[in-house]
């Protein structure tokens, strides 16, 4: 049975994985929307551009011609934020701390496909984009350098991205970032107390309420967490624990290119628009330890609150308080449910 | 002397109050961009506007008459997120862990006219905002229900502000949001160990190094933080330590609002445009302890990156790794400097 107090009055939520809570205001979604609406194109794209640099046999912007590729293309950023020529320092004068941060950026395009996003590609294709992800965890984590590989998509002009040809990165570094930590500091200490994975003790339990839950097949459950953030903030999640993504076998990289596509289909659905988000692979650190605490997750963060042009701002009150959500996760998860 | 290394390569650096980091990447800001550009009005404003629920004489969404206030409104939110009368309760089941929250939340608005910001307003005006802030703070912090109250604004379309009229907002609520809980946690460690102001021994290494501030009086300092996250993102901070704004004097006041005068001035000269941020203060709470370890400090998290129309996306690698700059905290200060 559903709480009903959640659904009616103010509270906050604690989220198990990174330690903080998110202010959920149900009674608040009847306000009116007076403010900014974002701009959205219906204009069916084309399947090659030529002006596009990520399509395949396009010149970059440094030069470089991309392969006349057919499925999956990774290559290193052209303006990488993180390199691994910078020379080690750091300051450490009085209440100055910096510190150098070497890494390697990449881009991975999903499809040669210019007009594609992930909910209009074939589950067979998306395997061939998660079988990237793993080799790039792979190889990128193999180095000396690199401790932690986080895998995004930025999705639609609203989330900053500035090339609607389907693609990813892929940002791999020296050091734990700070969302990073923040799990594997939660999740170390659940398991060193009870000898279990944290989010699998979670998934255990959302099994039983069946509130939250979107879609499951054998291997993955597609659900909107409790302590959500976003409007429709979904999470992909491994039934069993594995730290990270090279724990995947065969079949269940089947089954978790089938999760994705499910809920990006139903996220097109839901506004009647190509949908925006923010997706990310949170996983192990590659430095060497078991860190079988790890339960690897693949989180979206979609900005979208009422309708295709009405996005949920995240300012004021959530920058210098904490996250504040209208609609309520049990909400969210019953419409997007309808949908599947 | 300028530390070089910090101009030239990647690095992170440490945020002393909330004890994150910050991922900065002085090389990046060349990268074209080909994203979404925001739209600018520079429409010259009615200074009345019948049609906006915040000017003076005009009727509120809920049928409520604003009075013909000429300085200072102040008003509770009609679509609060904190209300006083939902009841209290505990979730505490497993892994779901919620709390009710109760609080009041109010709306302030600086001036009746409609056309003004901050930026535009008399210094003398300001002083008026701040001794309303002053009044609320005290107001709401003697309740017994509220022990932290938020001061912030949002200015302009792009940060979800939904009615140009200038108004700030003030949430009050039971316990401590995420962000003021991290800075009182780093206070306190600190002032425990030093028996000093964390901050304010910050301030005096600032004054020393002369690298990073925009702007100072007797009593108040305006610098780009070391650990900035937005592009020009600014603080204002009294020099003399005061846990919250009731500290402040007759003579601090005027300073305060000399303060915010320059800053929204420099913000708006940058790049020709009423610059839009969210702003926030934050203060001890209001719990009635002493919290000597506090010290007080005002905001400025502008979204702007390059020109009017550009702003940083903080998405993809920001939302699940940590928050990533291109130009660093001293070349902003530099370039806002340069505009006093
Ligand atoms: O209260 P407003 O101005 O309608 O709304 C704005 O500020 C609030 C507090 O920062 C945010 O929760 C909203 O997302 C934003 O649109
Ligand atoms: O790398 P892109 O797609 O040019 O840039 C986008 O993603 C980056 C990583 O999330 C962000 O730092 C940028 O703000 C955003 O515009």
């Amino acid at each position: 049975m559903k709480n009903t107090n959640l659904q009616d009055y103010s509270h906050k939520r604690y989220n198990i994985l990174t330690g903080e809570w998110v202010l959920v205001s149900p009674h608040r979604a009847k306000r009116p929307w007076q403010g900014q609406n974002e701009a959205v194109s219906n204009k069916k794209r084309l399947t090659y551009d030529e002006k596009c640099y990520l399509c395949a046999g396009n010149t970059r912007i440094n030069g470089e011609v991309n392969p006349k590729y057919t499925d999956v293309f990774v290559f290193t950023n052209d303006f990488a934020a993180l390199q691994t020529t910078s020379p080690k320092f750091t300051v450490n004068e009085g209440l100055f701390k910096a510190e150098s941060e070497q890494g390697i950026c990449k881009v991975i395009c999903f499809s040669p496909d210019h007009s594609k996003s992930l909910a209009d590609m074939a589950v067979n294709d998306i395997e061939k984009v998660i079988k990237a992800w793993q080799k790039e965890y792979k190889e990128l984590g193999a180095s000396e350098l690199i401790n932690y590989v986080q895998i995004f998509e930025n999705k639609g002009a609203v989330m900053g991205c500035s090339n609607p040809h389907p693609h990813g990165q892929i940002w791999s570094q020296s050091t734990l970032p700070n969302e990073v930590d923040k799990k594997n500091t939660q999740q170390l200490s659940y398991y060193n107390k009870n000898n279990s994975s944290l989010l699998g003790d979670y998934l255990k339990q959302e099994l039983k309420k069946q509130e939250r839950i979107i879609f499951e097949n054998d291997s993955f459950i597609v659900l909107i967490p409790f302590w959500a953030v976003w409007p429709f903030e979904a999470m992909i999640a491994p039934k069993r624990q594995m730290s990270n993504i090279l724990d995947i076998n065969n079949h269940e990289v089947l089954q978790y290119a089938e999760a994705i596509s499910k809920i990006t289909k139903v996220y097109d659905k839901l506004f009647n628009t190509s949908f925006p988000y923010s997706s990310g692979i949170h996983q192990a650190p590659t430095d060497g330890n078991k860190n079988k605490h790890w339960h690897w997750h693949m989180s979206f963060y979609p900005p979208l609150l009422r309708n295709a042009t009405v996005k949920k701002f995240m300012v004021g009150y959530e920058m210098f308080g904490s996250p504040q959500r209208d609609i309520t996760a049990e909400q969210a998860a019953d419409r997007l449910r309808d949908l599947i």
